[in-house]
C-alpha cells in the first residue's frame, strides 16, 4: 500500500474515530464515584458561585459549565472579560481531567492557552472541556466556549490546557 | 425552555455540527485556484524537502502533511525532535488557513502552542491542520500529529495556532 | 571575529540591554493622553471592581494591577482561581499594549498562554504586564503575577499574550 | 505601609532582582557534571547537526544555541521556517531545564507556546533558554530567538515552555 494510500486510509479512520469520540466519549472512569465527587468539587469552587456559573453536563472525560451574562463581569466594551471566559473553560477542562483520575486524586491547572475567537457578547455562555489525552501525571484537554443569543450560537473561545494529578487530594 | 434544557439542546446540536464539520469541512474557498497555489507554496518551502515532508491531502480549510522517520531528525532519545513535529503541523495549519484566503493573499504564523502528547516514535508521521475560525486578518487553526507504526497509530501532538493574512503576497 | 566571539559579544550586549529595559522601559508613547485614557479604560472594566482589582503603576509599555485575596474568588483548594489570576494579568498586558497605541485606538486580546507556577495563596496579588514587541496591528506582551504574604513574595504565574489594535475605538 | 506603598516597594525590588538574575543567573546546579552531560546530550540530538545548530553558552539555568542561515531551512518567503526557529529555542529551554536537574535525570518537552515577532531573516540566529521556575517534576522556561545581520540584531521569537523531568535517564 503506497504512502498516500496509507495516509488516506488513516485519515479516514481518524475522522471516523474523532467523530465517534466527539459524539460519545469512549473513556472509562477509574473512579466509580467520580461524578458525585466532581459535583462536590465544583460546588467548593466559590468563584463559580460568585460569577454565577453552574454545572451542566458531566460525562467521563467531558464537562460542560454554563454562565448567564452579567454586566458585573465585563471589560471596557461591555463584553464578558477574557478572564471570566477563561475561568469557566478552565474549570470545565480541569473537571474533565478529574473525571478520569483514580479515587483520591486532586487536579491543578499547569498551564493553558486560550484564543478569543469573537467578542464575548451573549445572553448565556457554555464552556465545554474534553480530555484529549489522559495520563498518570499530566492530562491534556481541549476546551470551547459558545455564546448564545436567542436561537443563535457561536464559538467565542478555544482552549488547550495541561492538567496535573495530585495524589491523596480531593477534586 | 429551561437553561439546562437549552444547554442540552445546544450541546447536542454542537456535537452534531462538530462531527459533520470534521467528517467533511463546510468551508467555501474564496480563491478558485487555492489548491494549485497552495501546492506551489508548499513546494517553495525548501525546509519541507530538506526534512523529507510531503503534501498529502488538501481541502478547503484542511491540509495534511506526511513525513517519514529519519535518524537525522531526532533528539537525544532517538525520537523525532519537537521542532520537526512542529514544523510539519505549523505548515499544515498555515496552508489550511491559506486555503480559505482571497486571491493575492500570503500567510504568516503569528504564534502557536503545541502539546507533545507522546514520544515521536514511528515509521511515518502525519500532521493535519484545520481552520477553526477564518478571519479577514487572523485565522485560528487546530493541528494534530499522528505517529504510524505498521497498522498502529497514535496522536503525538496537538497544536493551537494563529495565522495572519498578508495582502498582495503569494502563499 | 569568530561566530562564537560574535555570539558572546551579542549575548553580553543582550543581557545589558534587557537589564536596562527592565529597570526603566524605553518606549515612547504615541498618545500624549494615554495614561488618563488608560485609567478611564480600566475604570470601565466592571469586572475589575467586581473582583476588587485596582490599578497600581502605569508607564509606557508597562502596567501593574493589584488584587486583595477574597474567599469569594477561590477554587476547590481555597487558592485564587486561575481565571481570576488570568483576569488581572490579561488586563495588565492589554493596557500595557494600549499605552503604546496611537490616539483613537482600542485594544482586544487575541490570545494568551498562562503557566501557573505555584498555588495562588496570599494576602495580595500583583500582576505586571510588559510590552515585548509593539506593532501597528499586533502587540506581544509578557505578564507576571506575584503573591504577597507579609514581607514574602513569590511568582505564581507567567503569561505570554497577543493583543490587537482596534482603530477608532476607546481603550 | 499602604497597599500602594507595598506595591511600589515590591515592584522596585522585583525589577532589581529580575535585573540581577538576568545579568548573572543565581541558580545552583544539583548535578556537578551537568555541563559535560548537557554537552553530550546536545551532541546526541542529531537534528541539531542536520540543521547546523551549535551550542554557544551554558550556565546553570541558561543555555544559548546558535544557527547559521541556510536556504535549505526556509519557508515560502525565504525566511527561516518557524519549525526551525522553534527547534533551536526548544532545545535551549530543554537543556536549560536539564542544567538544574539532579544527576540521573532526563528531560522531555511537555508543551510550548511561541510568538514569531518578526520575519526570521538574518545571517545567524541565537536562541536563549532560561529557567523561570525549576521544579521536582515540571520546570517552566522562557526562550528568545535573535536574528543577526552584520552589527544589527533583533528579537524574532519568544517562547514559554514546560519541561518534565524523567528519572533514571540521561539528558
Amino acid at each position: 500500500m503506497s504512502v498516500r494510500a496509507i495516509a488516506h486510509h488513516i485519515a479516514g479512520y481518524e475522522f471516523a474515530r474523532a467523530t465517534k469520540e466527539k459524539a460519545m466519549p469512549m473513556f472509562e472512569p477509574l473512579n466509580p464515584n467520580y461524578e458525585e465527587q466532581l459535583r462536590q468539587g465544583f460546588a467548593s469552587q466559590s468563584v463559580m458561585e460568585t460569577i454565577g456559573a453552574y454545572l451542566l453536563n458531566v460525562a467521563p472525560g467531558q464537562v460542560e459549565i454554563g454562565l448567564d451574562f452579567s454586566a458585573d463581569l465585563t471589560q471596557q466594551h461591555g463584553y464578558l472579560h477574557a478572564g471570566i471566559v477563561t475561568a469557566i473553560v478552565d474549570s470545565a477542562c480541569g473537571f474533565a481531567a478529574y473525571s478520569l483520575m483514580p479515587p483520591g486524586s486532586g487536579v491543578l491547572t499547569v498551564e493553558y492557552k486560550v484564543n478569543l475567537l469573537a467578542p464575548a457578547r451573549g445572553e448565556k455562555f457554555i464552556a465545554t472541556g474534553r480530555v484529549i489525552k489522559p495520563g498518570r501525571t499530566l492530562t491534556v484537554c481541549a476546551g470551547e466556549v459558545y455564546a448564545i443569543e436567542g436561537e443563535a450560537r457561536r464559538q467565542i473561545a478555544l482552549m488547550q490546557a495541561t492538567m496535573i494529578r495530585l495524589a491523596d487530594k480531593e477534586a
